[in-house]
């Protein structure tokens, strides 16, 4: 039953190992030998633990950030659950491409650097030297009706996604940021947080952008539908995504499953890029001790996700806006995170007010 | 009865404006028309208008960020309010002067300098280039029995930490992130707290650093007693400032005046600059607008602070370090923000998912 992308896939996925013990201890103990009262750093100590399980670096120095971004449409926006058109989706690209969007401004701030992927959005985009091609199809079809994509399409746009991110690896990529644009993106992330977490739509249902009370009651009853008529089996992710994913989704969990197989940390930003997250994760359980949560969105679901997935976002700023905008907000804690450890003296214990 | 340093110090806050209206209103106009649905960027919006207010430029491009950190010693600790004795303040100071603390690290993270100001450490500190001397005495007095300091000493150090701020405005100085160190100094801060907003010390006084349960108790009564002790008048800021502040309290109030002063942007951090800012606010009620909280900490009166001064927290990462951490690491976000003003485009509305 196997596509030959499907195997290549699974075969990414068994490089993925668990915590880099010996590394984790190490860090562990610099940590408690820093210049300052044991826990003081909060928050960080615990990310500067798991930077080192997940490199394998006690004093990890990341020189080469990526914000990447994959877009998609969704067939569903049939459905009226989103307060804008698919066309919204090609239009916001082409600001990317001109470095007008939020995500270019917010990247450049953290010193990284904007790959955008056409993982299947509607509109036709002109070429252009920062867009990758991944599309394994023009928007998804209408998951309240039948299957988003095929399997085949999601294995090709997972394995797509990997590939991208291979490709960066070999360029000098460390740190992954994952982003995404598609306009009604976060009904099928309500689909897969209500799929893979056995919680009620009532739950993982929001506002998202700019819907007002109806148009809300409309959305919950599309996804309480679409779990109703797929069915699906968590323990087949794939085949989950497929039913009630979006081609942006599968490159996003694709691409985060390549990052990991070469221990490169992930960075989760928003409800649709968490919510990708399950696919993979589904897919290989030790890509959890590989993710950091950028940012818990004013989107009730995404807490649930991230609270499913044992995640504690480091920033919580209202942002509605995707695109990897709380990513690239966190980004910067992490380097400082990384630097405390690369620079903080090792003396004697010394106490502060 | 006012000393030339306390005119001196008067003059200064005369000149502290309010928002700048037109700037305010330009920056909402043009965050209305940026390629994003209205809104999304979330507490980063606010954020936005205020600084455009505070500066009076709609896209401020802030090229010479400090961490101004200062430090003093405290009487108080006489009374076991602090797990560390008053040594660790002259210790963490050689730290900060080798670039070996935290704030070294997380500073340079975000391309700010830092400067170490003297403001009253008990220890003798040997001369360094980055090491500004403002001692107007050798650590406080114990506040419980005494005034911490006399009038004439908060003056002075209020005075000189606003010429400090005066000298880097000088240098290019355009956003002031302000850092403290001080063993037990929030036992002075919850003391502030509690005399500028009338809250209870039950509600002010928490375990900083590592404390026990029998140390929070001691704490609590230490600070219930100096207020009854001081009977401050709010109405008169430099009163109680001395009665119950610190020498680095004193020093950080004057900064944020002196910033102000120049409608240069104030980032407060811990729970001693939180109080620090009521002194100042109290002296210069405009002082507020030109106010960003960085951080909560796990400090409980210092959410209690921020509440009472009006302010939103950009992060809760849960430091207990001081040294102006919890600043360092909002810093990216303030500059992103900026960022995203001056590199958004203004094109027709473009909606996102």
């Amino acid at each position: 039953m196997s596509s030959t992308d499907e195997i290549a896939l699974r075969e990414i996925c068994t490089q993925i190992a668990g915590p880099n013990a010996a590394a984790l201890a190490a860090a562990r103990t610099r940590l408690d030998r820093l210049a300052k009262p044991p826990g003081s750093l909060g928050t960080l100590e615990p990310l500067i633990v798991r930077l080192a399980a997940m490199t394998g670096q006690i004093r990890p120095d990341f020189q080469h950030p990526i914000v990447l971004v994959a877009a998609g449409d969704h067939g569903v926006v049939a459905e009226r659950i989103s307060a804008y058109s698919q066309a919204a989706t090609g239009q916001t690209i082409l600001h990317f491409l001109r470095g007008g969007a939020a995500i270019n401004a917010l990247a450049a701030n953290a010193g990284a650097q904007v790959v955008v992927v056409d993982a299947g959005v509607a509109a036709e985009l002109p070429d252009h030297p920062r867009l990758r091609r991944a599309a394994a199809g023009r928007g998804s079809r209408n998951l309240l009706r039948e299957p988003a994509m095929t399997r085949a399409q999601a294995a090709a746009a997972m394995l797509a996604g990997a590939r991208i991110v291979g490709a960066e690896a070999e360029a000098g990529l460390d740190l992954l940021a994952l982003g995404e644009i598609g306009v009604g993106n976060t009904t099928p992330a309500a689909c897969l947080t209500s799929a893979f977490t056995g919680v009620a739509p009532e739950l993982t249902t929001g506002r998202d952008t700019g819907m007002d009370d109806a148009g809300i009651e409309r959305k919950r009853a599309v996804v309480a539908g679409a779990l109703r008529r797929a069915r699906v089996k968590p323990a087949d992710p794939l085949g989950v995504l497929a039913e009630l994913g979006g081609f942006e989704i599968a490159v996003l969990a694709g691409a985060a499953i390549a990052a990991a197989a070469r221990r490169i940390p992930v960075v989760l930003d928003s409800y649709a890029v968490t919510s990708a997250a399950f696919v993979a994760v589904g897919l290989a359980p030790n890509l959890r001790h590989f993710l950091i949560a950028a940012h818990r969105s004013a989107e009730p679901g995404h807490g649930v996700a991230l609270e499913h997935l044992g995640l504690d976002p480091l920033l919580a700023l209202d942002l509605r806006l995707g695109e990897g905008c709380g990513a690239a907000l966190a980004l910067p804690i992490i380097l400082g995170a990384a630097r405390l450890m690369r620079e903080m003296a090792t003396p004697e214990h010394t106490g502060t007010g």
